[in-house]
């Protein structure tokens, strides 16, 4: 079973907590590819240098400025810490933007009513790839940072990235999903920390919809969660990047 | 033959000098590595950013800042712009800096009379992560960020990559070390640039010496070429990035 792990950028921040990630993806190696965002760090960049973040409906707009930043903070210093830091746990881990080795193809997102500027949409992941390094004990860490046919580089959704990862390794190898936030799982009860729901398919996932129990955040995840399963996945697990064998377990059957 | 081709980051500022090399490079493909610097965008971010510099005869000293600067600059931002560039000209590059699948093995510059911070000093370039990719028919292309055992980034010197990187691919191929620079070659008379010397061998460069005809700053790069020879690169070519196959070859006998 691959294990494909998606970790936010936040956790990048923090010394002791990437040292601890680390540890944990050792356990997995080299059975395992990393996908991380770059959480604050663009923002916070982009503050410092006195560039004027455009949001619409929550999310960034990407203009030249901010996509040169976001290159830096995501395909430069979190992408790069990383490797080093699981180089340093004898993890011969290998960062990867999507440009590289052309592993993922992406577009420039079509302008509609609103241009969201270098953002990439997602083409195709080339599982042959992250297959030629995995059989090579080299374990992928992907940045959201991806680009077009024409060499443009685009800021990429980093779930995004992830679950198209995993449907493509799916072609190959057992997959698994898992996507770190900042809960222990999906919970019954949003404010009990201890409720999680361990295990969800299609007909827990039926009831949770009819009794309305489900936080309203968690139900995009959730219907994300069951197209990547119809797509191939295994499973996908909702946990927190300190328990990546708890949480909860998303079947499609 | 394989080319080891060094490029100063300089390029990387302008997109048609970026392009018109990416068309160059492609020729090469798939026997070529390229090392870059990051050229003067460090200096600029590290202004932008309210980051003092702090030089030591005429070198940067790399503090904590300046050191997550470079990589966003060089692994980041350069690395990514080459990469894609490439890609879009169907030369299927890999952007790596030294922690990528372990390449390059650094250690921090021991602190003598000077302490030059993050700055990294090269213990190996394994040839065979090169060789692994090259004969995939993937071209690396190499910032100039290693890190050390214990996992900690540091800032390296790009023609020392470059040299490195050559005289590592030059025990598995017959490998020619290419140097960019602003001069069309070793030029007989600093004033015109029309009096480039094609050929250097140790005999012309005794005899230069002795004419003391040689301007000062090209006396370590052709002492460094001569010790790269020794340690088995095939020739050293000195040129600018306009003219890959002109400029000034080197060899040993």
């Amino acid at each position: 079973m691959i294990k494909v792990i998606k970790v936010g950028g936040k956790l990048i921040e923090n010394e002791q907590v990437l040292q601890d990630l680390c540890n944990k993806l050792s356990a997995y190696y080299p059975y395992c590819v990393l996908v991380h965002g770059g959480g604050s760090m663009a923002g916070q960049l982009s503050a410092r240098l006195g560039i004027e973040t455009r949001m619409h409906e929550g999310r960034r707009i990407t203009d030249a400025s901010t996509l040169d930043v976001t290159v830096m903070a995501y395909a430069g210093l979190a992408n790069k810490k990383i490797v080093a830091c699981l180089q340093s746990k004898r993890v011969n881990a290998c960062g990867l933007s999507g440009c590289d080795m052309g592993v993922i193809v992406a577009h420039k997102r079509t302008v509609t009513d609103i241009d969201w500027g270098y953002v990439g949409d997602i083409d195709q992941v080339k599982e042959e790839v992250l297959a030629f390094l995995l059989e090579k004990e080299i374990m992928p860490v992907l940045s959201p940072i991806t680009c077009s046919e024409t060499g443009q580089l685009l800021n990429t959704n980093a779930d995004s990235v992830a679950a198209a990862t995993a449907i493509a390794l799916s072609k190959r190898y057992d997959t698994e999903l898992v996507f770190c936030f900042d809960k222990p799982g999906v919970l019954e009860n949003i404010q009990d920390e201890n409720s999680v729901i361990p295990l969800i398919d299609r007909e827990k996932y039926k009831e949770l919809l009819e009794e309305k129990s489900i936080h309203a955040g968690m139900l995009p995840k959730l219907e994300n969660a069951f197209k990547t399963l119809d797509a191939g996945v295994k499973r996908v697990r909702l946990t927190s990047p300190s328990d990546l064998e708890g949480g909860t377990v998303i079947v499609g059957e």
